[in-house]
């Protein structure tokens, strides 16, 4: 239901304050995500060319710590809401040795038709799958 | 006290769906708020070396269009918050033709001593900037 | 014949070296070559609407100096190599008060169709904008 | 002494020509570097921290075919030159069922001194290191 994905801190990633900037935790809840619809048994590429594109509608993310150049973290992900028009995900990146996360955010998608960019129904266009991120919900 | 920062929008910053990628826009905020300080009389290079930073502690964006490839954009940015541990900057983001705008968002930053990055007292340390940044307070 | 597009350093683009990364100069020439293309009467935007796409196969960069957050500096772009089946762009990184470039540079293009992705002959398919580009060509 | 870094692509890394954008390369050919340079036992972050730093003062991709979102690739590594001055490395991007490398590519770097950002030699300076790089030159 949580998935965890490692990722290894790049040079690129960070600023001149020497941490990671803020702009790149979003690129990693992304890569979580990733691995998160993998459980589904397809891959997200599968699902866009099934006709499903899942554009963010809204992104939070609380920075509570810092991570730096080849740190090792985790992104822990989950997702916390479902319906037929939209889908939010959970994102808690953890760093070895701290207790905390460092971040915590969610993003907010609506499930858009990849031709039109218009809302679809995905309760009704994929009931199968539909009902098994329902099973997979996290509180 | 609002200042409009003008984006064209670069070709590395489109993705597989066409548009901006979301983690973009935080890196424009960042854009108009580097112009919304220079408001002060001083860049934010300056505040650095003055022995500031400002890290970011939440982000929140609300994606309500979507932007593409050389479109020219303006940056509304705004205070909304300040006292003497923290700021919160808003924005807007405008794309021509379009009333409302495509993106919404805001950041809060907490002040920071550059050497210990540890909380600072901003109203006392710099009490002429922070008079002059709680004048420029937005609703 | 050589435009010359302003960029202002935007924080997310510094390293923990304190200075620019090296893989943002490549973004800084397409937004050079954004606006060479300008100069044919059209925008690229227009070029990828008419079938025809320009992936890179060469990149080269060289750099003999650093740039920094706040910097507000010059990309000079030209063309210096047009086939039918292929353009180089040239470009100089400019930084107030340096007379050396800090970074030139320059990138190799394939004519492909945007369909297909494969080659395309621009000097059949678009003579009249292959003869506007040869007229523009610098040693 | 050739390095395997095995990379997923990232959706942000795509553009709207729907592969991987060039830009990205050279931040991979970085990740690569980093596992590298462990083999040496010490990271590049020790590496900074006795005071070296390594800024790229050459760049060089041959893009002879696509990455897309998802992609499992292998980014191979190697040193090519050594001398007190500079190091120079070698990249090969590897994707699963193509024999050819979609990108190769190469970096020149010179040793410099972290505080004054002026070149060091770097033979003198840690000999020890410099004969285990010698060792695993690659021709």
């Amino acid at each position: 239901m949580t998935t965890e994905t490692r990722i290894t801190v790049r040079y690129a990633e960070t600023d001149q304050m020497g941490i990671v900037h803020h702009s790149v935790y979003p690129i990693w809840f992304e890569a979580a995500r990733t691995d998160w619809i993998k459980q589904l048994g397809l891959t997200y590429s599968q699902l866009e060319k099934m006709g499903v594109m899942t554009p963010l509608s809204q992104l939070e993310c609380r920075y509570t710590g810092v991570s730096r150049y080849e740190d090792e973290l985790t992104i822990r992900c989950f997702v916390s809401e479902l319906s037929a028009a939209r889908i939010r995900f959970g994102y808690e990146v953890l760093r070895p040795g701290e207790e905390r996360p460092i971040c915590t955010g969610s993003t907010l998608h609506g499930w858009v038709d990849a031709q039109t960019f218009r809302p679809l129904n995905f309760r009704k266009r994929f009931p199968e799958f539909y009902e098994k991120i329902e099973a997979m919900l996290q509180d």
